[in-house]
C-alpha cells in the first residue's frame, strides 16, 4: 500500500510562487532573468520564489546541455522536474473511461480505457477507481508519488463545489463527484467541465501557451468552446460559459436539443450530421463513421451536410471571435477526423462573419488523440496542486 | 493661465496601491479591514498604500458622522476626496459633442455641448479643443487641479496608441486623436471606444461595481455591448470586442452595414427600425422620433417592428450569457426610450435562447442620460490617471 499522497504539499504559499512556477512549467525551460520579465516581478523576487521549489526538487537549475553554445558562457536555465511527481486524469464519456497518468509536465505515460455499460454514479464511480488502482500500481515502479487526480466530465460543472451539476450525455444531476472519489481512491480530487479541463492543457502545455486570449472549440458529439480571457480560463457566474454549440445559426433550422432552433450544435453535431445525411440520402448509417465514409465516397448530399456544418461552425468561431476578439481560436476535438469535408466552410463562414479586424485572429487546429481530454483532466490536477491563485 | 497638469502624477507607484485606491474609490468609505479583505491583502500592506495617498490629499479617513452609530465606537473610514482633481471627459457622436467636467469621484460638474456641422479630424479637433477651454475656464474658480481628458468614440479605437483606427459614424480612419488632443489642451489624453468608456464608468461607478464579470449593452443608433471579465474590461486582441451588434439573428434577414444579413443591429439599430416602420406603414418618418410616435399610438405594423427588434436584441444577450456567463447585464443608451415596446420580448427571447443555469443572469436596465457617454470617457481618464495596472 502506497503512503497517503495527500500528505505533500506544494511549497509556494504565494501568488508570486505559484506564478513563477506556472511560467516555468508552460514556458520553460527559461532563465531566472527571463522569467522575472515574463512574471513583472524583480530577479531577486523570483531567486526568493525558485528557492523552496528547488529545495524540494519541483525545479532544477543547471546548464541546458543541448542548447550549449559553440562560443561564451552557456545560460543557466531553470526547468521542471516532470519526474518529480505524477498525477491521474480521467475523462469520463458516455460510453467509456479513459484514465492518463502524467508526470509534473503533463506528459502522458501510461493510458487506459475502460468501457462504460451503465451510466449510473455508482457504476461510473467504480469504474474510475478501478483505473486509478490500475495506475497507481503502474506508478508503484517510479519513485514518484501521485499527487491529485482530475476528472473531466461533459456539462454544468461546478469545481469549486467538485460537484456534477447537471450531465446531459451521463444523465447526472448533482452528484458531489469529488467527495465521492476523493473516498474511494484517497487522492485530492479536481472535478471540471471537460472542455474548459482541455483548455487548461492547451494554456499550459498545448497551442495556448503565452496566449492571454484565446479559444478552444470542440467539435465531436457536441461543440463546445473552453475561452481564456485575461489569461484565465471563464468559468461562468452561473457555471455556465463558452456554449458556442448554442449560437443560434438559423431561426428556422432543425431543433435542439436545448429547445431553440437551428443551434450550431443541432446542425454540427455528430448526431445532427448522421440525422441529415440519413434524411438526405435514405442510407442506413450505424454512426458517424458510416457517415464520414458515405462523404468520402463523394456522394453530394452527404458532401453538402458536411459542407453546412462547417458553416455553422464558422460562424459560431466568427461570434466568439466578435465578441472577445481573442488571438487564437484552436479547431480541435474528434470532429476533425471529418475535416478535408468542411475546413474550407469554416474559414469562409469565419471570414464572412467576423467583424473588422476580429478576422484578423489566428483560427488553427489542432487534432487532439482522446486520451488528451483525459490530459486535460490531468492538467486541471496539477493547477490545483500547485496552488488556488492560479486555478481561475 | 493654468500652470500645466501634467507635473501631477498619483502617488500610488505599486500595483497594490493602485487597487487599493480603485476599490475606495468605487466601494468606498470602507474601515481599513475591509479594504485589506476585498483587495486581498495584508492590513499592514494597505496602511502602507494608503500612506502616501493621504498625504497627497487623495484619500481622507475619519468617522464617517453620518453614520455614527447610537452606541459604541465609530468606525473610520477611507474615502477618495472627490474634490482633490478634476478631469473632463469628451463623447463624439455624429453630430455633436458633448464635455463634462467631473470629480474625481466622476461626479459630473459642467456639461457642455456643441452641435457638429462637419466630421473631419480638423473640425472635430477645433470642438474638442473649444469644449475643453470653456471646461478649463469652469474649473478655474476651483482649487483643484484638472489632471486628465478622456475621449470616446464608436468604432475600433486603440487605446493603447491613441489611435481612431476606423470609425464609421465619424468615416475616420487612423487618426491619433490622443497626440492630437494633447497638443491643443496640454492634458494627458486617453482615447477609448464609446462603448467600452461607459463599461469602465458602470464598473467603477454604476452597475458593475463589485461585480467582475458583467456586460453593458447599449441599444440606440448601434448596438454595442462592454464586456467586463475577470474583473477587467475586455478589449479584444486586435481592438473588436463585444460586437453583438454583428450576432446573427436570422440568416435570411435585412442586410447589415457589415455585409451580412440579419445582425442584431440590422434589425434593431435606430435607423433599421425606422426604415422598417417606413416599409411596414407607408408612413413619412422624420426620423427615429417620429417612428416612435407611430407605435405608441399603437399603429399593429410599427409595434410589430419594436417587437422583432426586442426580439433580436433579447438573442444578442442569450449570446453574450452562452458563451461568457456574465453575472449581470445592464441595458442602456437612447433606444431605451422605446423600452416599454420591447422590454418584454427582450425579456422572453432572452429566456428562451439561454443555456441552463445562464438564464439566472441577472438582465437589467439602467437608463443612461447622454452625458453619461462623456462621463464615461472621463472615467477612463480617471482610470488612466490613477495607473496603468487597472487601465485594462
Ligand atoms: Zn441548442
Ligand atoms: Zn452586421
Amino acid at each position: 500500500m502506497r503512503p497517503t499522497p495527500r500528505a505533500e504539499t506544494f511549497p509556494a504559499n504565494t501568488p508570486a510562487a505559484s506564478q513563477v512556477f506556472t511560467t516555468v512549467l508552460s514556458q520553460g525551460p527559461l532563465p531566472r532573468l527571463e522569467v522575472a520579465r515574463r512574471v513583472g516581478l524583480s530577479p531577486a523576487a523570483v531567486t526568493k520564489a525558485v528557492r523552496p521549489l528547488i529545495e524540494a526538487g519541483y525545479l532544477v537549475e543547471g546548464v541546458d546541455e543541448e542548447a550549449r553554445p559553440a562560443l561564451g558562457r552557456p545560460a543557466n536555465l531553470v526547468r521542471v522536474d516532470g519526474g518529480r511527481a505524477l498525477f491521474i486524469g480521467v475523462k469520463v464519456t458516455g460510453d467509456e473511461i479513459i484514465a492518463v497518468l502524467t508526470d509534473l509536465c503533463c506528459r502522458i505515460r501510461v493510458a487506459r480505457h475502460l468501457p462504460l455499460s451503465e451510466r449510473e454514479p455508482k457504476a461510473v464511480l467504480a469504474g474510475i477507481t478501478d483505473l486509478v488502482q490500475q495506475l497507481l500500481g503502474e506508478a508503484d515502479g517510479s519513485s514518484a508519488p501521485v499527487l491529485g487526480l482530475g476528472i473531466a466530465v461533459s456539462g454544468d460543472v461546478d469545481r469549486g463545489e467538485g460537484t456534477v451539476r447537471y450531465s446531459p450525455f451521463l444523465e447526472w444531476r448533482d452528484v458531489p463527484l469529488a467527495e465521492l472519489a476523493a473516498m474511494t481512491t484517497g487522492l485530492p480530487v479536481t472535478v471540471d467541465n471537460d472542455v474548459r479541463a482541455l483548455t487548461v492543457a492547451e494554456q499550459w502545455f498545448g497551442a495556448g501557451v503565452g496566449l492571454s486570449d484565446f479559444a478552444v472549440v470542440t467539435v465531436g458529439a457536441g461543440i463546445g468552446c473552453g475561452l481564456v480571457v485575461h489569461g484565465r480560463v471563464v468559468a461562468g457566474a452561473h457555471g455556465v460559459a463558452g456554449e458556442i454549440g448554442h449560437v443560434t445559426v438559423d431561426p428556422a433550422g432543425p431543433l435542439c436539443h436545448c429547445g431553440n432552433r437551428g443551434c450550431v450544435e443541432a446542425i454540427a453535431g455528430e448526431a445532427a450530421i448522421v440525422r441529415q445525411i440519413r434524411e438526405a440520402t435514405g442510407a442506413e448509417l450505424p454512426d458517424a463513421e458510416a457517415a464520414l465514409a458515405l462523404a468520402r465516397e463523394g456522394v453530394a448530399a452527404a458532401r453538402d451536410v458536411y459542407a453546412r456544418a462547417g458553416e455553422a461552425i464558422g460562424r459560431g468561431i466568427a461570434t466568439v471571435a466578435n465578441l472577445l476578439g481573442p488571438e487564437r481560436v484552436i479547431i480541435s476535438g474528434e470532429g476533425l477526423a471529418a475535416y478535408d469535408l468542411f475546413a474550407e466552410q469554416i474559414r469562409d463562414a469565419f471570414v464572412a462573419a467576423a467583424f473588422g479586424s476580429a478576422a484578423r485572429c489566428d483560427v488553427r487546429t489542432h487534432p487532439l488523440p482522446f486520451d488528451e481530454w483525459a490530459r486535460g483532466a490531468a492538467a486541471t490536477a496539477i493547477q490545483s496542486f500547485i496552488g488556488p491563485d492560479t486555478s481561475r
